[in-house]
C-alpha cells in the first residue's frame, strides 16, 4: 500500500496546477458572469494532452490511468469548476470513440478531439429518463443508407457548441441490450438544439437539449457492435463519476484554501477570525472530510484502473462522498467570508453553484446509494 | 398553551397568501434575473398594511404582535423570498421610526413610509465591523446647523432606490454607549452609493454602500436621545431575526409544497418518484423539521411581545434554527427535481439561493450561538 | 397562540420536579446498576395522582389532558428515565382500562391501577411483528367459560412483576380489524414469563416476554367489543409516542443541566471548560434543538387533545424529532464530560443508554416517517 | 500509489481474522458481561506475535509497520472491540520499553511484555488534566537510591491487573520539557490502586486510578533521557490514535457485516427489511463512511511509518474521522435491529458502547480539531 504521488504525478499535477492559475483561475467569474464557453482556453487544453488525459497512447492520447487523470482534473478544477467539468465528459468522448469507434471514425475524429480543435458532447439523459436506462428512447433504424434516429436528448452539456455527438439510441428491444452507441456530427441535417438552458451554475458551458429529426449517419459511427451501448455507458459512467467527483475534491480544496487565509486576515471584535475556536473547529472538519474524500476518488480511480469487479460500487461510493462533501466544503466557505461569501465580487458563491450540481449528475447521489446497497445485499460481496 | 391561529390570524394569512400568490409568485423569477426591484408592487403591499405590520395604529400602522407579522411574512415569503426580506426591513425601519422619531420627523416620514411611497433603509454594518458593534466607526458630531455625519455603510438593502436612511452613528465615546440613531434622507448632499452589488440571490432588492461625506442633518433627526441607538439597534435585531427566520420557513414551506407535487407527477423506472421509500423519508424529515422551525420563529416572536427577559435568545434560538433548516430544506427539494432543480425554469435554485443569505445576515448563525451560549453561561438563565 | 404555562401546569410541574428530585433522581443510579422495579415509589407515585394522569376524574384519574400530562412526565424524567417510561405506560394502560372496559372491570381494577397497588403491562409487539399490526398472531377464540388466549408477546415492559396485563389479540380474520383488546389478570392460569431480558438500559423496568397458554378469562374482560382492537392501540400509540418523546426531553434537559454546570466548573488548560468557544456552540445547538424538541411535543399533544384530525401525523413527528434529538444531546453531553462521560460515577452515560430506546419503541423512528410521509402524500394533507 | 495489501499482509490479516473468530468473539459477550479481563486469551496473542506487532525485531517483536498492525488490529476489534484495544495499548507499552529503555530494562522486560507473561499499562492521564500535558503534577526526585515518584493517575487501562507501568512523570520545571518517562513495576512498595471503575464499556479490560506514595524505582527505570517523556507520549500518541481508530474501524466493520445479514433475514410486514429501500440507503452510507474511515486510518499509518512531517496532524483526522464514524455505523447497526438491537442477547449494544470511548481518549476529538486546526492555520502547512 502507498499514498504517495509519484515523481510523473507531481509532474503532471504541477503542469494542471500551473494551467489552472494562469489560464482557468483569472477567467473564471467572467466564464460565469458571461456564460462564455471558452473554446479558446479548452484548445489550449487540448495542446497539452488535457483533453486525452486517458486516451490510450495509440490514439494519440496521454494513455494515463484514471488515478493519474484524476491528480490532473483536481488541479484543473481548482482553477474552473464548470470548464473542468466540461474537459472530464470531454475526455470521456474522446475515450469511447479512440477504444470503441470503426477505423474510419478514428482516423477522422480522434485526433480533433484530441487537440480540442473539435470538442465533444456526451448524449445519455431523456426527458423521461433521468437514471433510468431502460426507459431510454431515442431509436435508431438501421437502413441501406445507414442508421436513422430520432428522438431527444435533455441537459447535454456543451450542445450546440461541440462539434462532436456520442448518442446512446435504442436500436433493439426493450431493457439495457436494446443500447447502441453513436458518433453523430452535430451538423448532421435533422440535429436541432434548445434554446442554451439558464442554469444555477456550471456557466462557462452550455447546456441545451437536442432533438434527432430522422438523423442519417453511415453505418460506421455505430460504436462497438449494436447493443454494446450500455455496457460501453456503464463503463463511462464508472470513470464518469471519478472525474465529477474529482472536480469537487478541487473546487473544495481551492475554497478551503480561500477560506484559510480569509480568516487568518480578516478581523472581529479585534482579533482575527481564525482566533475563535468555533471557526477552527469548522476548518479542521473540512479539512478532515475534504482528504477523506480525495482518498475515496483515488481509491475508486485505482479500482477502476486495476480493472476491480468491485470498481463500479467503489465508484459509486467515491461519487456520493466526495461531491457531498465537495458542497458541504464550499457551503462552509461561504459561511466564513460572511456577506463576501454572498456577493459575485468573491469566488466563493460561485464554487457553491458550481459543485451543487455534482450531486445530482452522472448518476444522481441516490441512484449511488442504490447502486451501492444492491451490491451490498448481493451474495459475495467483497465491497468493504 | 394554545398552537391554533386564532380567526384574525388566519384571515391576515389569507390575505398575505393571497397576495403572495398573485402579485409577488408569478414575477419572482423575472425580479431574479433581471435585478428588479418592485416598487409599484411594494407599494400595493403598502395599501394592504404590510410595510407597517407593526407599527402603532396610532402612527398608522395595522399595530399588530410580532407573532401576527411573522404569520403574514410567512405567506408573503412563499411568494417572493426576496421581496418579502426586503418588506421586513423595510417593517423595521417603519417601526423604528414611528416609535422613536420627533414629532417632526414622524409626520413628514412615517405616513409615507407606510404607505410604500417612499422606501426605507437600515445601515448598520461597516467594512470592518459585521457583527461587532464595539467598531462602528461612522461618526456625528454636533454642530449648530445639526449633526454633521462621516463614514460608511455596507451591505445596505434597498440602498440607492430608497428615501429614507435609519443609519447607526457614533456620536460619543467608544463601546455601545457612544452610538445613536437618525433619520437621513437619501438624497441628502454628501451621501453617495456604491455598485449595485452583483449577488448570489436577494436579487430583487438592490444592495450598494453608502458613503456619507460631511452629511448634514438636522438635530431633530435623531431617533429618542444621543446614546441609544445600540438599545433600538438590538430591538430592531431582535423583531429583524424572527423576520429573517420567517422567510426561510415561508419559502422552504413553498419549495416542500411543490416538491410534494413534483415526486408525485415525475416518473422514474416506470413509477412514481413519491412511491420510493426514501423519497418518501426525505419528505418527512423535511416536513418534520420544517414544523420545528416554525414553532420555534412563533415561540420566539411570542416572547418577544410579551417582554420576556429571555426574548434575546429565543430570538437568536430562532434565527439560527429555522435559517438552517430553511436552507436545508430548500437544498433537498432541488435534490428532489434532480437536474431540473438546477435550471432556471424552475424556482428551486431561486430558493435555493435566496434562503442562503439568512444564514449570514442579521447577525451570522455563528454569532446567534455566541449569543445563546452567553445566555446559557450567565447566572439564573431561564432559557429553557 | 400561547407559548406559557397556565397556573395549574406550572404547580403541576412544580409537584412532579420534587418528587423527581426527592424520590427518583437519588435512586436512579442504583435502579439501573442493581435492574430493582422500584414499586414502593411507583405506589407514591400513584398517591399524587401520577399513575392516572389523563384517566378520566369519573374513574378517579386526574383527567388532565395529554399536554398537561407530558409537562409533567418531563419532570418525572429529568430524575429517572426508566421509572418515568414506565409510568407513562401504566398510565395509557390505566386510561386503557378506565376509557373502555366493562363495568365490572373497571371497578375492580381501576382503584387499584390508580393507587399503584396493583400495574399494568402492555402486550401488543410479538417476535414476528415489530411494527408490523397486521402480522399478529396470538388468538382469542370464545368459549363457553369465556375467551382463551393462545399466543406470545415479547419485549413487555413490567412483565412478571405487574398485575394487569392488557393484551391485543387477533379474534377474527385478517387485518386491523381482527384485532381485539383483552384485560388479563397476569397471574392467570397459563400466562408463563421469559427469562428478564439483560438490557442495554431501561433497567428499573423488567422486561419479559409472555406466552398464553390457553389462557381462559371472562367474556367482560374484552375492552369495548370485538374488532376495536387495532383502534384502541392506534389511539394508545398517538399518545404513547408523546410519552416516550416527553421522556427524551426530560432526560435530554436534565443532562444538558448538569453538562452546563460541569463544563463551569472543570478546567482544562488553566481556565473553565465552558470558555472554550466550540464548548459554547455545542451548548447552544444542544440548547437550540432541545426547545424545538418541546415544543414539537408541546404540538402534538395539543393536536391530541383538541382532536384534531392530523394528530396522528403530529405525533409521529414529534416522536421522531424529540427522540432523534434527545439522544443526540445526552450523547453531546456526555462528550462534554470527557472520561467522566463513560463511568458508571456520573449519569451521563445512563442517560445515554437509557434514551437510546426511544428511537425504536412505540414504532420505531422509522415507522414514524413511513405515517408522516403517508399523510404528506395524500389528499388534503393539512400538517404542514 | 497503490491501495491493495500485499501477500504478507494479507496473510497477517487472515491469521488475526482466525484468532479473532476462534478465541475473542466468542466470548466477547462474556467478557462484557461479567467484566472479566482476559488474561489467558492475551497469553495466547503473545504467542502470536500480536502483543509485539511494531517492537522492532532485534528486541524480540514482529518489527511490523504501523499501516501492517492496523491492518491486523482491525480484524482483532471484529472479535472483541474491547480487549483489542487493550492489546494496542500492550503494544504500545511493549515498544515503549524495546525503543527506550536502558538495557537493563529491555533485558528483563521486554520478552514478557512480548509473550504475554506480563501485561503492561500506560500512565498518562492525571485527575486535573485530561488533554493537557502542561498541567502533569505527578513528581519524581533524583536520590541516592533512585527515583522517588510522587502523585496520582487516572483512567488507566489495565491498572491493578498488569504488571508493568509506563508512567509519565515531571522530573524538571513547568511545561513538556521536564516530562520523563519511567518504567515502574506494579507491585513497587507505595504503588496503590483505586476501585475497579464502573463503566459503560471496555468492560475486558479494568480501569483503575493509581497513586504512587514515594515509590522507590532504580535510575536505570528512566526511558532515555530526562525530558524525554513528553516527545515520547506524543510519538505513542501518533500511534495510539491509529490503533483507537482501528478498532473502531473493525467494530463497526462487524457490525455492519452483521446489520447487513439481519435485515437480509428479519422480516417486516410480509418482506425482507432488506428490501425496504430507506434501510438500503441507511446500508448505502454506512459502508460508504466506513470504507472513508479505513482510508484515513490507513494513510495517517502510512505517514507514520514514512516518517511525514505531517503525520501528527494526518493521524489527528483519522482519530476524529474514525472513531465519529465508527460510533455512527455502530449507533445506526444497533437502530437496524430494532428491539433486538438493545438487549444483550445480540451484541449490537456491547459494539456501541464499547466504541463510544474511542471519541474520548487518546486525546478527545475535540482535542484532534485543536491539533488540526493549529497545523491548517500555520505556516507551510501540506497537510492537504
Amino acid at each position: 500500500m502507498d499514498f504517495e504521488l509519484n515523481d510523473d504525478q507531481r509532474a503532471f499535477a504541477d503542469l494542471a496546477a500551473q494551467f489552472s492559475r494562469d489560464q482557468l483561475a483569472p477567467n473564471a467569474a467572467k466564464w460565469d458572469e458571461e456564460q462564455i464557453f471558452p473554446k479558446p482556453v479548452l484548445k489550449q487544453a487540448g495542446e497539452l494532452g488535457f483533453l486525452s488525459l486517458y486516451t490510450p497512447q495509440a490514439q494519440g492520447g496521454l494513455g494515463l490511468s484514471r488515478l493519474d487523470s484524476s491528480i490532473i482534473f483536481e488541479q484543473l478544477a481548482m482553477g474552473c469548476t464548470s470548464t473542468t467539468a466540461f474537459m472530464t465528459i470531454h475526455n470521456m468522448v474522446t475515450w469511447m470513440v479512440s477504444s470503441f469507434a470503426s477505423e474510419t471514425v478514428k482516423q477522422t475524429v480522434c485526433p480533433k478531439l484530441i487537440s480540442g480543435e473539435w470538442l465533444g458532447s456526451y448524449c445519455l439523459t431523456e426527458p423521461n429518463a433521468g437514471s433510468d436506462a431502460a426507459a431510454l428512447g431515442t431509436s435508431a433504424t438501421l437502413t441501406d443508407q445507414g442508421y436513422v434516429i430520432n428522438g431527444a436528448k435533455v441537459f447535454i452539456s456543451g450542445a450546440g457548441e461541440t462539434e462532436v455527438l456520442v448518442v446512446m439510441v435504442r436500436t433493439g428491444g426493450e431493457g439495457a441490450k436494446g443500447i447502441s452507441a453513436f458518433v453523430v456530427p452535430a451538423n448532421s441535417d435533422g440535429v436541432s438544439f434548445g434554446r442554451k438552458e439558464p442554469k444555477m451554475g456550471w456557466n462557462s458551458q452550455p447546456t441545451r437539449s437536442i432533438t434527432f429529426d430522422n438523423v442519417l449517419i453511415p453505418k460506421h459511427n455505430l460504436l462497438g457492435e449494436e447493443g454494446q451501448g450500455f455496457a460501453f455507458a456503464m463503463k463511462g459512467l464508472d470513470g464518469g463519476r471519478i472525474n465529477i467527483a474529482t472536480c469537487s475534491v478541487g473546487t473544495a480544496q481551492q475554497a478551503l484554501n480561500q477560506a484559510i487565509q480569509y480568516v487568518s486576515e480578516r478581523k472581529q471584535f479585534g482579533q482575527a477570525i481564525s482566533d475563535f475556536q468555533a471557526v477552527q473547529f469548522k476548518l479542521a472538519d473540512m479539512a478532515t472530510e475534504l482528504v477523506a474524500a480525495r482518498q475515496m476518488v483515488r481509491l475508486a480511480a485505482s479500482k477502476l484502473d486495476h480493472g476491480n469487479s468491485e470498481a463500479t460500487a467503489y465508484c459509486a461510493m467515491a461519487k456520493r462522498f466526495a461531491t457531498d462533501i465537495g458542497f458541504k466544503v464550499c457551503d462552509q466557505a461561504l459561511q466564513l467570508y460572511g456577506g463576501y461569501g454572498y456577493i459575485k465580487e468573491y469566488p466563493m458563491e460561485r464554487y457553491f453553484r458550481d459543485v451543487r450540481v455534482h450531486q445530482i449528475l452522472e448518476g444522481s447521489n441516490e441512484i449511488m446509494r442504490v447502486i451501492i446497497a444492491r451490491r451490498l445485499l448481493s451474495e459475495g460481496s467483497a465491497i468493504l
